[in-house]
């Protein structure tokens, strides 16, 4: 199993928690907590895979993606009481998943023979928008909408990561780190200090 | 025909018909009872080929499907009130087109070449993404929230048939209906006895 | 460049624009303007590329479809309060995108092979998905729903290029143009007089 690969697993279980906790909270039955769990795990991934043609999308290819999602989905259904007694650590590994999405898509990307710059936004998509379908389906305020650094920071760390690649002064295996580590403390601090960027000031015409 | 594609148009329409009926609630002109009957009707089986690799999707390649649409949603655009006195029959021929796109969509999935486990799936997908872009799109509460018995019920009946077909024990013929009897009498009993999976309880911290 | 390529920039602009006035309103960072332009900008057109298998999609063949988005969501982020005191304008540029979009997308699946009635199909989901997209991911009701006359003024003006393609008595040059020319001013003439059809009554059982 490649670095990459593993990288990929533990971003996709974070996220898939973060999806059937939704369903916890509205007190769904199992099924529920798959469904969410899956296009939270693997929504964005598989829009990326379809936008870049590279289908069947990744887990048709490798049905272990499939196994994860419902593995942990299911062990969330029996633990989310206790899963969500640490929500601090929730957003803390979500920022952790996020960071992973954003340079693993970015990889993928560029291995699949895109543009730079598209390779960049693919990380993007990758890390959000599995959150974003989340959202739709559950009704909450879309990520996008919200405020805070998110999209941003994985922008960051795609960018850092295709950047470096471009360059290719480092071996890959550091640049990726390096662009999970740019993703990561951008979130975090987001987190810990409530960061956002200044946003758009609508005046009302009078 | 085949035996499969009479069971798709049957299910199609069907699904067309829930969508449009949407439209009329809301009071819309024939146009977007067309927009929404059509995603309701083709929306599941469109994004199961577009991850499958199936493209162009269906009905592209065979414009039957988009006729069926049309006439499906004009027809309901002018007796809907008929119809729609009829709900309590709706709700089971909901079930039915539902029964009909999990064993479907499993049974594509397969032809296509694609892991059983991904078949299992491809079925729910195909069964239940058509109502959740309706219900998205018409802001309504999404059938993934709701508690009732619903993708659970696909995935019992897609599930049966890919393990049927698994073993070869039974002609194809018999194995797809066997998988539609299972989705359609477990919704059924669900519609009838109000039955739901026991779901998550949360439990609010103090 | 070729006309077609042109009129399509010009749709994506003006759709990028209308994007990025919802992230203004919902005083967003420029992340935000930034998503939101560029999933109303492309998101039909990439759509429409997914279901023709037309992969990887137009902006990752030909990045500069993602320049063209990332400059119109940043100038739009700087100078959305003077762009919105125009609002009566941005109605008229939309009418045009979407005029543009239903006639350019219904030539790009010509171009692809498309039957012909598929081809009048693509021309409303390149003209209407990416405003759908928008209105759902900002919680907006969604413009399927609304009652106006747009969708049809869609379909009216790709429904005509293709039937003036299929006879082939005119260059393509005015054909397009003349598809451009029937959406525009059905769109606008129910801007102007605030024309709907008629909707179906639901009447209530007593």
């Amino acid at each position: 199993m490649s670095f990459v690969t593993l990288l990929d697993y533990i971003g996709i279980i974070v996220f898939v928690i973060t999806g059937a906790l939704v369903a916890a909270r509205n007190e769904n039955d199992i099924i529920s907590f798959v469904i969410l769990g899956a296009v939270t795990g693997i929504g964005g991934g598989t829009l990326r895979d379809m936008m870049l043609g590279q289908t069947p999308v990744f887990w048709i290819r490798e049905p272990i993606y499939i196994y994860i999602c419902l593995a942990t989905s299911v062990m969330t259904f029996f633990t989310a009481h206790f899963i969500s007694r640490y929500q601090k650590y929730i957003l803390w590994a979500d920022a952790l998943g996020m960071a992973l999405f954003s340079v693993v898509g970015a990889q993928i990307a560029l291995g699949a023979g895109a543009p730079e710059a598209v390779a960049v936004l693919m990380g993007v998509i990758t890390a959000i928008f599995g959150g974003i379908i989340r959202d739709t389906l559950s009704s909450n305020e879309s990520l996008i909408m919200r405020k805070e650094i998110y999209a941003t920071a994985s922008f960051a760390g795609a960018l850092t990561y295709v950047a470096l690649e471009h360059f290719q002064i480092l071996p890959t295996g550091i640049t990726l780190w390096i662009g999970v580590a740019v993703t990561f403390s951008l979130r975090g601090a987001a987190i810990i200090y409530n960061l956002r960027l200044p946003g758009y000031r609508w005046v009302r015409t009078p």
